[in-house]
């Protein structure tokens, strides 16, 4: 019997997932994974670390070689193949091997896109300058590694004040580099609450990170050497060794918006919870996507490895003749910055208020253990409510002490969909040095259920 | 109009907690509080970091004085108080008043008894001795804190290998001090699962703590000055400057018996949701209660503040003419040894068994946090599951790095009857500072479910 062929185009994160989990459900498939880069199964998540010089061998950061994905997942990896063009009418593939240039065709049964995101650009003249990076891919890291071993950069610029932008500072500033980040909102982080927001910038300042709010890049201007030395802004020009652009990602998805596959208000390839796209035995997992939000129950952008891995392993599995799904994400994030931990799970109240909840919010500060253990740090928990249901709908958690883990709680609470009087009884651990007697998310319950109940 | 008389007995957790409850719920109650001992409002989970010397300043331990109780909670507080018998017939107390010995009546509309726990004996000669002490008071902390300071004590023995044999015999080697544990069964921690056992005992080991197994103790030998000096048991003879019991607790509700308050298989106080014994316009709440098991629908005795606290505010709300209820716990522990963090959530698998769930069980031992960061500790899962519903009865987790805190989010799990398919589903976050990929507690989720698909 002829086995059945599968095709994953995109060598990252959720092509490889997708592909091993084919193989393991049904060893009765041939699965052949395409990568324009030489890297695939690469751990950009950490790239910021490896840049710190806090994870010292970047390497590490490479899960898999093609090598080694054939060997012990039974994939075929073709690197340095780029997928042009899709023909859904006779399933087939154009590919072009960007070692000889030239084109080939490969035939599939089922086709699984992975095509991941694409850092967003400035589009100024000198954007491409040798010393201004993005962080989306392994040659983005080494190239940066090697920057700063060769050029031993002092000052940095960082442009884009969001998750990335907050990881880079660090690094940089682990690596005792003077850094500016230009950031065109007031407050950084988009998408957290405005107090999360506030205590974010205060936490870059006490870093001496300066952060040059509601700025616009006009120009970037090189000097020796074919490098940038200036960043223009409408709020005056910074001096830059070196450029770090961290502007965001958009889903990469145009071979498939090509080929007529449906894609979303985000730009994003749309799915059903098979992970099945419009167009027959094509599935699609990852950043390319957009993914349902469970608590609005519409899709959102959202390209975390979390929700790529688990749409990548029931692409995976459908494609290979199994029947899995998955049921969308509350969003579930979380970021380290300096001293501080910073936690978002489901929606914020902005998301609430346009998705038509009653939104009701209560911001709580708290010890996160007993208060005379010695290092006692609180924690601050915002709780998102809708007040017609009293259900939790989102939270932002940050300070020191488990904030990340306590969010997690909460998270369940928000995918269970729990009401606020669920929450307040729930039986929680008090152990001095973990948590007080009353865990700071009760502490938050206990005040947000006298306000709903008052309103 | 008369003010509603509410009596409460007991002062040292759930007592002030319901009589300031009731004062908040109601300002037409007049409450008064008889305490036996001299403290009211301690801490004394503290306790053993107050002994280690890690809470520096021991009376930070008393959250309210007397005083204060009264002053900022509007709580009558008769300490050196006992309450001798309850006459529900004639709705009063009698109160023996310890410093005059004389014996008054207090007549009480509602009634509410949080008369707490009575550490268990050995029931030797010389357990009173001078250097052997319980650790269940504020006097008790004191005691040891003075024996320590004046007698330098160098060597301990800590007779009972649960919870606060545990917590003390850290406190112990934290002042270094030779630590001998006599226990009773081969493993420390009885309730929690084996393996979470033997990796306790080998933490002990490792921060050489003598850990003597299957040991009874016969005889407490006395030396000079009125000190027990040796310790005798059938696994041989331990020299002693300081013996601590720690044998566990059990339900102080003798008056209460007295007085036909209904009490349950374990000694404790039984009472409906509203903390309401079978007796007319009394209540109960904290250690002196059994407390209903959500897991099993059945009561167990659980002397937890955690506990204490929420049943003492339902029972003062509902004293002071509220409707609140108290729907029960999980059981939701954990303790700090030495360098591991231990929770249990939920059942043990011992429990479930005798509850008649068909049980399965799957340990996962896998990295907190991203595995290539520096310092990643690995965290244990076990989850403790029934095959015919595929819900979460248990967990233990165990080790570094956030096990406590996980444990929160799988009791929320238990709580909430999640089964293994909801659990699998949880978004949980991803960052490489906090948490890998798959969390942990996903990685034993996915093998539980696989485990669970194939029996």
């Amino acid at each position: 019997m002829k086995k059945r062929r599968i095709l994953v185009v995109g060598g990252l994160a959720a092509g490889p997932s997708a592909a091993a989990k084919a193989v393991r459900i049904n060893p009765k498939v041939e699965v052949t994974l395409f990568e324009a880069a030489e890297t695939v199964s690469y751990g950009i998540c950490e790239a910021p670390y490896a840049i710190a010089g806090i994870i010292q061998e970047e390497r590490t950061l490479v899960a898999y070689t093609p090598e080694q994905l054939h060997e012990k997942k039974g994939i075929n990896v073709k690197i340095l193949h780029y997928v042009e063009k899709i023909v859904p009418s006779q399933h087939k593939l154009l590919v072009r091997n960007l070692r000889n240039h030239s084109v080939d065709e490969y035939e599939y049964d089922k086709l699984i896109l992975a095509t991941g995101s694409k850092p967003r650009c400035l589009n100024l003249e000198n954007e491409n300058a040798r010393n201004v990076f993005h962080l989306s891919s392994r040659e983005d890291t080494l190239n940066i590694l090697n920057f700063i071993r060769i050029e031993k950069p002092t000052k940095a610029v960082i442009i884009g004040g969001g998750y990335i932008g907050m990881e880079i500072s660090e690094a940089l500033r682990t690596r005792a580099m003077e850094v500016t980040i230009i950031h065109r909102h007031r407050l950084p982080m988009a998408g957290l609450e405005l107090d999360t927001r506030e205590r974010i910038a205060e936490e870059l300042e006490k870093n001496q990170v300066q952060f040059v709010t509601n700025a616009a890049v006009q120009g970037l201007v090189t000097g020796n050497g074919g490098k940038v030395q200036h960043v223009v802004t409408n709020r005056g020009t910074f001096e830059a060794d070196l450029i770090i652009l961290s502007l965001g990602v958009e889903p990469n998805a145009a071979v498939a918006r090509d080929a007529k596959i449906r894609t979303g208000s985000f730009g994003g390839i749309l799915t059903d919870e098979r992970q099945q796209t419009n167009v027959d035995d094509i599935y699609a997992a990852g950043d390319c996507c957009e993914v349902k939000n469970i608590v609005t129950g519409k899709p959102m952008y959202l390209p975390l490895a979390t929700i790529a891995s688990r749409a990548a392993w029931v692409a995976g599995e459908n494609a290979a003749g199994g029947r899995a799904t998955f049921k969308g994400a509350i969003r579930a994030i979380a970021v380290k910055i300096f001293g501080l931990e910073v936690a978002q799970v489901g929606l914020s109240t902005e998301e609430a208020k346009s998705a038509k909840f009653s939104v009701v919010t209560e911001v709580v500060t708290a010890y996160a253990k007993v208060s005379i253990m010695p290092n006692a740090q609180k924690v601050t928990v915002k709780l998102i409510l809708d007040q017609r249901s009293n259900r939790l709908l989102g939270a932002n958690v940050y300070g020191g002490d488990g904030a990340v883990l306590r969010a997690n709680t909460l998270g369940v609470a928000i995918q269970q969909k729990l009401t606020i009087d669920d929450i307040v009884r729930l039986d929680l651990i008090y152990s001095p040095p973990f948590a007080p007697l009353w865990d700071p998310i009760l502490v938050a319950a206990n005040q947000a259920q006298k306000k709903l109940d008052r309103s």
